[in-house]
């Protein structure tokens, strides 16, 4: 447990952050290829997640429901893009009750298409819209390369389907989710990102627009951290939904549908992470603080179970026993962990009636009168929260950069990265040369970018935006 | 909506439970055969268990974790027990990603196998012991004769499954799981139920000995409720899996696994509901009170906001404000849905500052002053959720029978039915006879039945106890 033990976090991430998955027992991998097992500290992380956003979800008037895993193949087929972008992707159950079966299941990549059938047969009247309905569950696509929590074939997620008589409507709902993305990212996992909306290529399959909210990671990759689709009246036609207005007049209902899924947990790792390992912001942290008297001194034990029972109640707090580990030992295990704040109770401070507080994000050590523990343990936990999300931001700030060559976009592909700010004339010929080139896709065109005119980076061509480029994962 | 379109209750319960549940829109069919979906007011009820349990099993100490979906077919080979007896459920996936499995998946129709081949993997020494480990999850037992929440297919479920270096550890985690279903039962569900232990032929495939919960329906069928699971080493041997303890030997872990699943729903429906719908117990109602302003009433639909607005932070309120139905549908439709409190809200009685309150359970109607009526709300849902509970108890008290002669047994069998307690030697030949003879089958040795000689019911053989007979779901 000796930090030496992590690779190298600035040399490749990737590596460091397979190693500190498995080493702070976030997650294993699975015996089925590309699936994982989220152990007891990584699964308290998507819990966290869920209840924050759930929150929202339901405040926002979505109701919970729960949709079969299995997808007839029938289904999938009836909306064109949506089979051809999943089709190469699909768990396919053919054997049932030791019979074969008649027509082959798809384990669901996606449930829109099995969610809009029942939503056909429930409705009739434009009374009858709109449908709000999230459902939290397990979603399969099969994944050649995977990668603990970023890429598995298993993962897990929430996702939002709704229907509206109009399209304004369902637009207000495709944005209501993507702030309350945002929102569960800057407050509960202190990370910053760019809203915005996905080129053609990079849209959903079946999607009128897709949009995403992008987060930039310490190598200068882009994570596309949850997304947002318009799907306009492609499902509703596909599936010959219509609904009679208030007009008596047909018509097919406009919808749209959102995910969030355990990837989040993968950028979580990456935004805060460090050489010594894992560093949680304290609202979504399992353990915001552990105790750890310090070994062999006498009076230690006593006084830190007495503040675990003093602090349990108000925050989450662990109390380190175990009895045959050095004090080094213990301090590497909790950074490792990422626990924000360390208490060292020791006989030495206790004389004096006080303990030192460690901070996780900045290693500094800070010596707190007891009387006034809990207070300084709430100050700190809101720094802590803060200045996370400040580092982020400010990282990503440092990262963005707004090119007006082609080689200047080449150059810092190939050293920095980073999100690039670039005019692009929207062709998908153009997009791919430029991927060809340097390994950049389109992100997003963020919401909050206004009309320039300009020059396609790569061709030439008149631009009115500057989109946002990275390489992805 | 009229109350005449239910099934009748005391004639078919089977028939009555399906029209509630597709009426009250708690579920309905899924394309798939044998899956259902769980609309937002079923699901509502999952997640009241949910919380409910996941307290307790979180203050037991036990975390929440989540396991791959697929489990290797030859991972469930390695209990032979365990894969006799769910071999003809499986349903299995044989292609991923557009090419055929090296090896076929089952999709899990329990977790043992899976998650016990990862124990081994994180164990060395007893240090590591007890694992305490719970997941929420979805379950695949392929099945041709369904019922809704009853026995479909897939459904959801929490599976504890924790590993202890002593069987008396393990057995204490056993007999916890199982009061904690007795508790979830009682005071959230209100229902009324035995705890006890199976006999060799119903106990689950690979378990040394399971335990149960078993309620009583109004029709005089059983429904096993939950179980919980001494598995003794059967697993750990299978595995060969081995930790050293203190004295440096090996040992093979003592395990045991529990679970509770969707069927609790429909213990739920059947258990409170009567002729004119669902009947729910104010803890798990998802909505407690509903209040209706009576339709052409002046003040009512402004009061009637006013009440909302005052009650909507105590308890689980929804106002009816639909304006082209009748008093009577309304009426209907929320007692269809089971919720335990109206408020209907009327001129006439609003000038003299009250408001009615009709009891689902009972159906009386109660005047209230309106200073008085967050107290008397208060008041009430105690009072029904207590009512619901007594009256289960007694319903089930009352047809449980304590029979001395085979032909009183089979009498029972023919006409009201119920729990039976008789002696039984014990032997699953003369269990067989029985079950052909009656349809009757063993549900458990209660916990709590007392040593007492006898002869069994069917063979004269000397026996013991007094074993629970039941015909079951």
């Amino acid at each position: 447990m000796a930090k030496s033990q992590l690779k190298d976090f600035n040399k490749d991430l990737s590596e460091w952050f397979t190693d500190v998955v498995l080493k702070a027992e976030l997650a294993d991998y699975a015996p089925v290829k590309g699936c994982m097992v989220i152990r007891p500290y990584g699964y308290a992380l998507w819990e966290g997640i869920q209840s924050f956003l759930d929150k929202l979800i339901k405040e926002k008037g979505v109701q919970n429901a729960y949709f079969p895993l299995f997808i007839p193949m029938h289904y999938l087929q009836k909306e064109k893009e949506h089979i051809a972008g999943f089709s190469p992707q699909l768990a396919i159950v053919t054997i049932g009750g030791g019979e074969k079966l008649s027509e082959n299941l798809a384990v669901r990549p996606t449930s829109e298409t099995i969610m809009y059938d029942m939503y056909k047969k429930w409705t009739n009247s434009w009374r009858d819209l709109p449908i709000l309905i999230n459902q939290w569950c397990n979603i399969v696509r099969w994944e050649k390369r995977t990668y603990l929590f970023l890429r598995t074939s298993e993962f897990l997620w929430q996702e939002g389907h709704c229907a509206h008589l109009t399209h304004e409507e369902s637009m207000n709902m495709v944005l209501w989710a993507l702030d309350a993305y945002e929102k569960t990212y800057n407050d509960l996992l202190a990370m910053y990102g760019i809203k915005g909306v996905k080129s053609d290529s990079e849209k959903f399959a079946g999607a009128g627009r897709t949009y995403s909210f992008e987060c930039l990671m310490p190598n200068g990759k882009a994570l596309q951290s949850a997304t947002s689709h318009d799907l306009g009246q492609n499902f509703s036609k596909s599936f010959d939904w219509t609904v009679q207005d208030k007009n008596k007049e047909k018509i097919f209902p406009w919808q749209n549908s959102w995910g969030l899924s355990t990837r989040a947990i993968g950028g979580l790792i990456m935004a805060h992470g460090d050489q010594n390992g894992l560093v949680f912001p304290p609202n979504i942290a399992p353990i915001q603080v552990v105790i750890v008297p310090i070994p062999n001194h006498k009076l230690a034990p006593i006084k830190s179970q007495e503040l675990k029972d003093q602090l349990k109640n108000k925050f989450r707090v662990q109390l380190d026993q175990v009895d045959d580990e050095t004090t080094g030992f213990k301090f590497n295990k909790w950074e490792l962990k990422g626990v924000p704040l360390r208490i060292e109770v020791g006989d030495r401070d206790l004389a004096s009636s006080s303990v030192i507080i460690h901070r996780r994000d900045t290693g500094e050590k800070i010596t707190v009168a007891l009387a006034d523990l809990e207070v300084k343990i709430r100050d700190l936990l809101s720094d802590v929260q803060n200045n996370l999300f400040t580092k982020h931001k400010k990282f990503t700030e440092e990262h963005t950069f707004t090119v007006s060559s082609y080689d200047e976009f080449k150059k810092i592909m190939t050293t920095t990265r980073g999100f690039i700010k670039a005019h692009w004339c929207e062709d998908s010929d153009c997009e791919n040369e430029i991927k060809k080139d340097t390994k950049a896709t389109t992100r997003c065109l963020p919401l909050d970018s206004k009309e320039e005119k300009g020059k396609c980076i790569r061709c030439g061509k008149d631009s009115h935006h500057r989109w946002l480029f990275a390489l992805s994962y």
